[in-house]
């Protein structure tokens, strides 16, 4: 769920490059809790993806551009262990764990998913028609949320 | 958490093969929720890896050789699209995916998590030491956690 909300936080910024984006317009566009953007904004600042300007007209931007932003790497560092089983992760208390040899066969598998993501980043995912371009900065905020139209 | 779980269950019908272990022993034993673990058991039974005995003496047992549970097999039947991100799961409300080059790439990297499974089975990674085995069937079930000794 991490790097999934990273990726959207990440989208969101690079469609709007002009701009610095506030965690409040991220969490209404995508329309994820408030918490779980700030959250992900500041790890995806300390990690140096994103770029941020403190104050009453601050919020983030990109600190690099989309094309070098790669799927593997951040996926990588979002997500260290993946955690996918209850023993990569911290407080595990699986009964299996001093009898179970799943793990390094796991993370070699992990391994194998994070090198398929590699070598794509985050430009090579920006297809055309975004919903997530904001208005000119200074204007009242609407989620660009496209209507329910019937066709 | 479906695969892990899965994983569980399955090693802990394969650590006591010449009974019939319940979803209440396995409950207890694993440290999970029996309304997860029925779950579990249940589709395990409908994917052909539990075979399951009804009645009040009941239970269930591993349908075939754990050297004939393969875990990409597993993992595949278990985790059909994995849903590691909002679009790939049933109710997708992601405002980004009618712009989001993301899920071709992703179903790949899925891919290659499973390939890289594939050809471990369930007694590669069944090592020695297990706190799984049962008491003769008959006797009263006590979880059989291995005591907090010191050293």
């Amino acid at each position: 769920m991490f790097s999934d909300y990273a990726i959207r936080v990440l989208m969101h910024a690079a469609q709007n490059p002009e701009r610095l984006v506030t965690i409040e317009q991220t969490a209404a566009v995508q329309g994820i809790s408030r918490a779980h953007v700030k959250k992900v904004v500041l790890m995806l600042s300390r990690a140096g993806y994103l770029r941020g300007v403190r104050g009453r007209t601050g919020g983030f931007t990109l600190a690099r551009p989309p094309q070098e932003i790669d799927l593997g790497e951040l996926v990588r560092q979002t997500e260290p262990d993946f955690g996918l089983v209850e023993c990569l992760r911290t407080g595990n208390r699986c009964v299996l764990t001093p009898c179970c040899g799943l793990p390094p066969i796991l993370k070699r598998a992990v391994r194998a998913f994070i090198e398929a993501l590699e070598g794509h980043s985050l430009a090579d995912i920006m297809l055309p028609g975004s919903p997530l371009s904001l208005p000119p900065e200074g204007s009242a905020f609407q989620p660009s949320r496209s209507p329910e139209a019937s066709g």
